[in-house]
């Protein structure tokens, strides 16, 4: 295992913890919380691998993740009382997860030939649908489309990485730098408020 | 044809039923009725022959499926007035299908050489989310996520097969006990109101 | 380039920026708007490649599709007080659209082998089904399995098509046919406000 595949259980406990706070917080019983927490963290990297057929898909190659998502689900039972305070902390791991996954899938994809365009997609699908899958279930308009600059921070990475790569770079320090300026962008975001720019509404209304 | 291919059009048939009373209750067109029916029916095991690259899939491979789901709604129609009040019945049809669909579903994945762990989550798809698009799609949070012992059900029948797998029964009757196994917790379940425990909600609005 | 081939371009165009005008009107942020464009204009395409196996799937094997939806977004934004009030107008694009998309699908399942009832379901898929996830990921109920004859004049294009195949006729003139006759049938039931049947609800009300 070199530092990446650390880096993926990490991003994969991380994300399965968020999704089972989610659902316990929308009274989801055991078995549903398992679910949610699933698919938010493995239901991203599930997409990406079907769309390129990357066959056997994630966590039918490594069955470790369904382990890894079931500890997360048992830690988040256990502590429940001392998780929920602490949800500032799983910001970093969320974050971490997302800039992650957005190397790990780009990767993926372009080891399957798709093309620089698709890679940089498919990374992004691989770091924010688990989430996408998640808000769908839970009966949300996905939170990626409306409130934060979260998925676009993952296609910056993509773009960087993709950038550095035709300029031939170390590609241990690709993606070391993919990773931090995906971090670096959503924190900053978070930090300082920051929005992607929306059309004012009254356009919409005056037609209606 | 054997006892399992009967036993899987019967499933067939009633999970269209069920999905044809749905849509047809949220008033749906004809042509709504058709599609909810469908996916109610067949979404489980198409979501399964894709994540396990099972090619034709399930209603591409045996067209049969198509007809038994037309036939489905055109009864629905047909006797619509008669077999509302007559829904507790169904709930014997619907039963047999979650435990037919999870046995084939896994013996289906099992072929596929995906492991004993991802190959009882693969009975646990083919059998329960056919109804997780239906809920997706008539805009509900997926019932199996929050009501019922179902999915669980599934799971719990899956598991029976394994390990009956493993100490080497005669498969002949180990597909039917699993098959026994999800009817006998399903139906418990509902006739004593069992329920998965639920995180306490204060914990939750406390924080909020 | 034949003739197909840019009715396609002018489909995905139109598709595009349909689901830009939704996204927009929904206050998705710039990022929203590129997402929901993108899967109303290839989502269907996308899920019919999945379903028949049929890789690489639309948008990596065709990246000028890519380029086509960030085009149909930068039109939006630029022209948007315009456009809004021209939405009359994409009515014919978009119908366009639903009945090339129809061809296209079922001649790709075609080349697959699938067999003429499923290649139908296909060409439906890929018309119609960009818009059924726009729905979900909006959350709303998919338009199509409510208000309007749109996914069946898509069927029975298809059923044109496979008839007249059977019967031999030139394929250029089928094609043309097809696309006619899912056009002619929408816009009839635009003009003439048809609905397919649904059952009243006085059956349903009556045993809640």
């Amino acid at each position: 295992m070199n530092i990446l595949d650390y880096l993926d259980y990490i991003g994969t406990f991380s994300f399965a913890l968020s999704g089972a706070l989610t659902a316990a917080s929308k009274r989801f019983d055991i078995f549903g919380v398992i679910i949610i927490a699933f698919v938010t963290a493995l239901g991203g990297g599930m997409i990406r691998d079907v769309l390129i057929s990357a066959y056997p898909i994630n966590w039918i190659a490594n069955q470790n993740y369904l382990w890894l998502v079931l500890t997360a689900v048992f830690v988040m039972y256990l502590f429940k009382s001392k998780i929920i305070p602490w949800s500032k902390t799983f910001f970093i791991f969320d974050t971490v997860g997302l800039g992650v996954f957005t190397v790990i899938g780009l990767e993926k994809a372009l080891q399957f030939d798709v093309g620089f365009q698709a890679a940089i997609i498919m990374g992004m699908i691989s770091a924010s649908f688990g989430g996408v899958i998640r808000d769908i279930l839970t009966n949300r308009v996905p939170l990626i489309l409306k409130r934060e600059i979260y998925a676009s921070a993952s296609l910056f990475g993509g773009l960087t990485y993709v950038l550095g790569s035709k300029l031939s770079w170390n590609e241990n320090l690709l993606t070391m730098l993919s990773i931090a300026s995906v971090i670096l962008i959503r924190s900053l975001a978070v930090k300082y408020h920051l929005h992607l720019p929306r059309i004012k509404n009254d356009l919409f209304t005056k037609n209606q």
